[in-house]
């Protein structure tokens, strides 16, 4: 128990695996904080209320009622209430879209933020928009693309503190889906790495996407016949999906100004692959972005500070 | 128990889910037959020999050694026992290799026939050329393509009785892998099909392989935003697969005699898709091409008939 006597408001990031929650002070310094595996995937409707009133009760005293703020997959209609998506362009710096959730525990001023849609070609996001107006909020002036990676990897256009457009690709969801389900699960299962393996078939997938199925029964193969190294065959899985994608994803990345926001190693993967095709990308930390972009989206909705 | 008088031999047809065995008299008429779920992924080493024992027992009695011809993943490494690939270009109508699986029980005189294995660019097949064995032995002076849709479809060259070189494409299981786990699992959760937007789903991605991944999760935010037909995202997802697989195996295709051999609709499928693209091509029943290859290996291998 640490009550927080000078605790104004909660920001939280609750996404399909993982909760991360930072109580802050008038001037959005951390007071405290933490994060666990109570991700909404593994939560029914009517368990998020209860699992935010215990989370609260070591920050908060008495019936105090406390601006809460969440982003992410909390929002979906799976989640505990569906927070709409706005629709593209959307400015970030000056909007900021919510619904308000009614709790039974008075303590909870719960909002929860919306994601963001595009009509045509259909898409979606939901959690990265406000990653993307935490980087906006530092670098207002920003113009050019965003390469958000991930399970859903986004290519994001953005200018003037505007999302102009953007696409998905379900490059994370294959990999996993192939090293954990595939026939490739034993060729594939090592931690190792190597990176000049890895850029030479990101060049081959771009030159040659059409030849993916085949690329991936090869590494089968290859493991067959030629006994290859499993961190071998591991890393070109990777790089003939993103090489693949990176064929598909051309218009946002070739002549571009490119930010990459991710964490850990993902991060690193996606600059060599750029990197390996002449591209210069700028990583920036993605926890941080989620942080400053809860913070920007509570001065839009409450408009302190 | 019906023990069979005229039994002659015993052709096995043991892949990765099923096992089908026919009992065959001297001319190589069907005496019985069967078929379960016995597939080789689902057997230890040592439960092989029980199960063969076990299931010849109706047909053979007393002493008498069978001869038993199999085909399949039942010679993979992780089968009975392990039978060798042999190599491209390789001679279907002439050569027959396989291993002789040493037994216990005295009533099994059991071979296993090899797969095929291809050095540049690496590719393997085990139990398919059992099938291009038999369609060939009804049209041995066929020249052209064959393919064989599945879990992983191959695309054949074959001439004068040989397999000249192949190419395996992970599309069945890519779409078992997307429809069973990944994201799209419930937007795609339908028996219902769709021929006109699986076609144009394939000419799209024929055109556009790089797009793959994106075109994947728009089927999951026209889902989203659009309320999509489940039946519709099904076929679309299968012609995003089939056309990318389509636009690799274009040399395999493009102004080339094929033949689709395959069972179910799987067969159906296949064709539309190269029809959608003006090519005919026409097919012919999995089942009879391995009975007849299982009873052509049986003749080159024992001289008889």
């Amino acid at each position: 128990m640490k009550i927080l006597k000078h605790l104004c408001w909660i920001a939280v990031d609750w996404g399909s695996s993982n909760l991360r929650m930072w109580a802050l002070n008038k001037k959005n310094e951390t007071l405290d904080s933490f994060s666990s595996n109570d991700g909404m995937l593994g939560l029914e409707n009517d368990a998020f209320e209860p699992l935010l009133s215990h989370k609260i009760s070591n920050w908060v005293s008495g019936d105090i009622s406390i601006p809460i703020l969440c982003c992410g997959m909390v929002g979906a209609k799976q989640g505990w209430m569906e927070a709409p998506y706005a629709t593209v362009p959307y400015n970030l710096m000056q909007e900021s879209d919510s619904v308000k959730v009614a709790c039974t525990d008075n303590r909870l001023d719960v909002r929860i933020l919306g994601g963001l849609k595009q009509n045509n070609p259909a898409d979606v996001m939901r959690g990265e928009e406000t990653q993307i107006r935490g980087f906006l909020s530092n670098f207002s002036n920003f113009d050019g693309i965003i390469c958000l990676p991930g399970t859903h990897t986004k290519w994001v256009q953005v200018s003037a503190g505007e999302v102009i457009s953007f696409r998905t690709f379900m490059s994370g969801e294959l990999f996993a889906l192939m090293s954990k389900y595939s026939v490739l699960k034993h060729s594939v299962n090592s931690d190792g790495w190597n990176y000049q393996e890895f850029n030479s078939a990101v060049s081959e997938s771009i030159s040659n996407p059409q030849k993916l199925f085949s690329d991936f029964f090869k590494l089968r193969a290859d493991d067959l016949l030629k006994k290859v190294e499993k961190s071998v065959l591991r890393s070109k899985l990777s790089g003939h999906i993103i090489g693949t994608e990176l064929a598909g994803a051309k218009p946002y990345w070739l002549g571009q100004n490119i930010v990459i926001l991710a964490n850990s190693d993902l991060s690193k993967v996606y600059k060599a692959a750029l990197e390996g095709q002449g591209v210069f990308a700028q990583e920036v930390d993605a926890t941080k972005c989620t942080f400053d972009g809860l913070t920007k989206a509570f001065s839009l909705i409450y408009g302190r500070y």
